[in-house]
């Protein structure tokens, strides 16, 4: 914890520089924006890494694997929500995830525009700045609110389904990167569904959403690994996660 | 300027009071949720209102229009972005516009979770917190990035407008609500397109944005007034509203 919260320290020094700057963007190859803050706070953040914890693995957004067969990994972006930054909003993150033998023990969502900080740790509460936070107690799918980002994430059939769970609920609403899971580990969202996501983009918050007594695994329901297929579901509990894999899954 | 303020004050208090509560959500006739925070955040602006300008009229989106003939009348929306506001979002505003003669003169945008205020006045540059910001000077619709809160919100024909338009920009993202034309104002956007608006969710938006440079009008160009038909276009500059409105018109 003490390593994901000073690496949180470095990233926030680094992107908060750049935030409102109107940056040069560039595109990837997967046609995400990408812009020099992202590389430069992801260098930053690796530099200290690898002086602090040489033997420890790292996977990147912008920079790349190492070291993935080592007991501990760290798997960072450095902003997720680059769509966000670019544009204005303070809705952008930074995510750090520790894997330990490929399962994820520890999480960070730091929101610097906000000045908040999420923790989660395997089998410990979940914390929001410090305070214990708890995802809410809504059971069924016509009483819950779900979120995603933007359709244009999904194929014609991921849509499909996706749309179909989301008009069971009580009320949809798109955009929120990140900081949708953390309305869901504080109560005040029931469903947050993805498609093609990164490691680094749900890594992080495995432990956030499960620490807040939520679930969040892949669409047929199986854990989240570095190798899932990027389609995410969390939910404020059991009984809605059923729910929402009966109907993601296709089944 | 002083009375907007004050109600701004007014509605801070109130609206703030109820973030993050958990409240009952209740359904409107147009389907559209309605807590008792947008209810009693408007009473209390509207009788602050009466008390201190009697004469002015008032359009609201909780408690309806009376005055409407007045020289003067306010539009208010006490919670812009209600679902952002029961789902834990700090992207929600309140919306001041003061009309004379149907003419929007004032408007003002407040976010209470980021305590930024955000001020347009005819004929003055549009300030932020206090100071002037500019829109953007991106010029073509392909370096151009263009927020929408939500498919939902658009009929199909609507939608293949404004699908057709978003695809010739840079960047395209969704949610947003108020807070997408504040990012225009200060030069992070540069196109913001809605359907099915109300007169209160952008009659406080029209001096923000011309404030900044920018442009603001419904669909077919024509200025926004009570009676527009809730088809929205904001643009940075001159030059990219004419290319939005070109595809928009369905010319």
């Amino acid at each position: 914890l003490t390593t994901a919260q000073a690496l949180a320290d470095i990233a926030r020094r680094h992107s908060l520089t750049y935030f409102r700057t109107n940056l040069n963007v560039m595109t990837k190859s997967d046609d995400s924006p990408v812009t020099i803050a992202d590389r430069e706070t992801e260098a930053a953040m690796r530099q200290w890494l690898q002086r602090m914890h040489p033997t420890h693995g790292i996977l990147g957004e912008e920079h790349g694997r190492e070291r993935m067969d080592a007991e501990y990994v760290w798997v960072l972006d450095p902003i997720d929500g680059t769509k966000s930054f670019i544009t204005g909003s303070p809705l952008w993150g930074t995510l750090i995830a520790l894997l330990r033998d490929g399962k994820p023990v520890l999480g960070l969502m730091d929101i610097p525009v906000l000045d908040e900080r999420w923790v989660g740790q395997l089998g410990k509460d979940a914390l929001w700045n410090g305070r214990p936070v708890h995802a809410g107690r809504r059971q069924v799918l016509a009483d819950a609110s779900i979120y995603t980002t933007s359709p244009d994430a999904y194929g014609a059939q991921d849509w499909q389904l996706f749309d179909a769970l989301s008009k069971q609920c009580a009320l949809r609403r798109f955009g929120g990167d990140c900081y949708a899971y953390g309305q869901l580990a504080a109560g005040h969202v029931d469903l947050v569904v993805e498609a093609g996501l990164q490691p680094y983009d749900f890594m992080a918050l495995v432990c956030l959403v499960e620490g807040a007594s939520g679930c969040m695994t892949d669409w047929q329901g199986d854990a989240l690994t570095v190798a899932s297929d990027g389609r995410v579901v969390a939910s404020a509990n059991h009984a809605l996660h059923a729910q929402a894999l009966s109907v993601l899954s296709g089944a």
